[in-house]
């Protein structure tokens, strides 16, 4: 289906679900310029020099946004299962983050490429790693997916030793990295990633902020996950995570905070006060044990909540679909069936989530003006049969197998629930050698 | 891929999940001969005239048995969406189910059949209708699903005055039902089934029970599901409804329980003594913000629980892949991150389920002697890679894509994808129309 890279693209006999301003749903067509939507409405009219894609029947809708995902803790899914928190990290990730290659670390990025892609889902805010973020951006580059990464950083903590590093060479890197990976296609951004506070010293908090501030780079962060990592950093700064970043002068918009379990009334408060981002993660915060995030309150504060996926690990999934479904189910026994209803996810997972990477006026709505990101879901399936209201459709019953196209500002990266710019069968089997590579280096006894 | 039915077919190269008494998994094949499992084990050698199935790399497992279904619910699936029971109830359900006909309970059957098939559920308990079940029982048959279903009785509610029957007169015609469904291809039990003690009389109750014990027809209800439930429980007879059918004398293993989300200690301490049967229902009691079963305190005392996805409009979906997820993240906050382990909810998902309904020996399990009853998932999809221990994999990573065939007593009924013996696409055609036409009728006011 070539077409001229400079003619018009027409998509006709769409149920359009914009996600704009108004929640508007129309019966219409997408024209799209430029790589960038031209116009959005009911039988737009096509000129003769159109490329005219018949999307009749089909559902169109911004693609996925997810604001926290570990691209390279895919290897290990369904390896470290019914497991706390902490003993999670010890026992399992940060002992295959250290293994990490550059290899296996490609493998890990194209099979999290393929996953999300395959389920909707265009852009992460990836959490990265200690070191080969630099890989880690290349592999994104070319597969379709969009994705900020960073640098993790951590000073203070019993780990393996090479993931232990000193606070100003860990910042040196990171703004080296920054460097180095500005400007690849597909790359949207760079952050600087202490990983929680429980595994940093003040002093590369402070210098954190400092580089973050002269960089420009948000500062991307696990925060109040569980009360464990609470009591933890009481015990080693005399303040909760948020207080702590309330007196280190580090809320406000660009700090990111994933999970946020075990926040309080006046954190909250604090965290909507200051524009502070929260990435919720409801299948990981269920697994891991650490709680159910007090999301409606959160959102009621005014703090416009997005969503992640977390690592395979702990989901074990990349899939909006399951995660806008539990986010929502979770919150109804103590809130109310008519809490979380199906509108308010949607665009938590969509428009909040470009808005916590400030590309909100770039993306997350099909709306004249914006790039030409456009996922097209088939809502003819089974399970998905009636088709009447979509959006309760989108996030209660449908799942990866209505996905049929991902459009990329006006580029097919998913073709008929297919990779276009890289090859699945080729990533499956590399992230399957890569994961016998990866736990035979790390030592871990599996049994 | 026709072959002689008196050969023995032979599947090779699985990785084989049992589910035997000692949760056996094996590298190697199975052979089937006159629709039952004739052996188990590594490298089976092949006759000449066997009829050899390449399955490398592909996982054989027990196929799901869901026990609390509502085949009839399914056209209006993402129609009744944050609400609670009684107002789901009231303002959606029992209109919809009062608008039923033989076309629309055709259609919904279809339409559940083919979205149970395809996420690979092979045998349900059905919840029925009051009327119209010889209707859900002739569409059931020849679609490959297997299914137990029975006649509702409701005999004091204020809902639609078609559904409100003299208690003699319902039990009647549930006693003709059975003797007109029994015998249909398929078909596999009659049950009797008061909705739930609020809308019936003790009149109801106990001739339910007397039918029963004549007919030898389980008892299938719903019970405890919410406080509210409870309270007008209590307000009618005095009690809660384990109290009430303990009082009554129904407790035991012909009494099959949906729900059980507020039920105190004693009440399951009576329910395992009983072998009273429960079937967990998670996603609809988190969307209907009736609660969080205490399931890990119910298996506990020893109570085989089973899992159902209930109705599509309360889920939205009737698979469970995604129940199995969700019933083991939603207990990890409460009772620890190493509850409800993956091996768990896989026995709750299928030997369980067989037990529930008193198939345990000829279903529920792969070994030689029972039926041939197998789902063949392909493991190797993206979102389940790296494929390595396939319990985990199955409980919390795998989904409907997955499923590649269902063979039931050794016929494909699910081949590549695909229903054998209906037509998919016709199936949803006939259900997206139904739903239009049950709408019209039920009067209802949608928006």
């Amino acid at each position: 289906m070539a077409h001229n890279d400079r003619a018009r693209q027409l998509l006709k006999g769409l149920t359009i679900v914009t996600v704009n301003g108004t929640n508007q749903v129309l019966s219409g067509d997408i024209a799209i310029m430029d790589g960038m939507i031209q116009a959005v409405g009911p039988s737009l009219p096509a000129d003769p020099e159109d490329t005219v894609l018949d999307m009749e029947g089909m559902l169109a809708m911004p693609p996925f946004v997810q604001t926290h995902v570990h691209l390279c803790q895919t290897l290990w899914r369904n390896m470290a299962d019914d497991m706390s928190l902490i003993q999670w990290l010890k026992e399992r990730t940060l002992p295959l983050e250290a293994a990490m290659t550059a290899s296996t670390v490609r493998s890990s990025v194209l099979l999290s490429a393929a996953e999300l892609l395959l389920s909707g889902t265009l852009l992460v805010n990836d959490f990265g790693l200690a070191g080969l973020v630099p890989d880690i951006a290349r592999a994104v580059s070319g597969t379709g997916l969009r994705a900020v990464t960073g640098r993790i950083l951590m000073d203070l903590h019993d780990g393996p030793p090479q993931l232990r590093q000193d606070a100003s060479a860990s910042i040196a890197d990171a703004i080296a990295t920054q460097r180095e990976i500005t400007g690849l296609p597909d790359i949207v951004g760079c952050s600087i990633n202490p990983r929680f506070a429980v595994s940093s010293s003040m002093r590369l908090l402070e210098m954190v902020r400092e580089a973050a501030g002269q960089t420009r780079m948000a500062i991307h962060t696990h925060a109040s996950e569980n009360e464990q990592e609470n009591e933890l950093t009481v015990a080693r700064f005399g303040a909760r995570p948020i207080r702590l970043y309330e007196k280190l002068g580090m809320l406000g918009p660009a700090l990111r905070l994933a999970h946020c379990v075990k926040v309080d009334n006046d954190e909250i408060e604090l965290i909507a006060r200051t524009g502070t981002k929260v990435m919720h993660c409801p299948s990981t915060n269920l697994k891991l044990g650490s709680g159910i995030a007090p999301i409606p309150r959160m959102l009621e504060a005014g703090i416009p909540v997005s969503i992640g996926a977390d690592g395979a690990p702990a989901n074990n999934n990349l899939d909006m679909f399951n995660e806008m479904r539990i986010a929502s189910l979770i919150q109804k026994p103590e809130h109310g069936p008519d809490c979380m209803p199906a509108w308010q996810i949607l665009r938590m997972a969509t428009i909040n989530g470009a808005a916590a990477l400030g590309l909100q006026h770039e993306t997350g709505s099909i709306e004249p003006g914006k790039r030409a990101d456009i996922l097209i879901l088939n809502p003819h399936l089974a399970h998905s049969t009636p088709f009447d209201d979509p959006v309760p459709a989108i996030v209660y019953s449908m799942g990866r197998e209505n996905v049929r196209h991902v459009l990329s500002k006006g580029v097919f990266v998913v073709r008929d629930g297919k990779c276009e710019l890289f090859g699945i069968d080729s990533a499956i089997a590399m992230a399957q050698m890569g994961s016998r590579d990866l736990r035979r280096r790390s030592s871990i006894d599996f049994k």
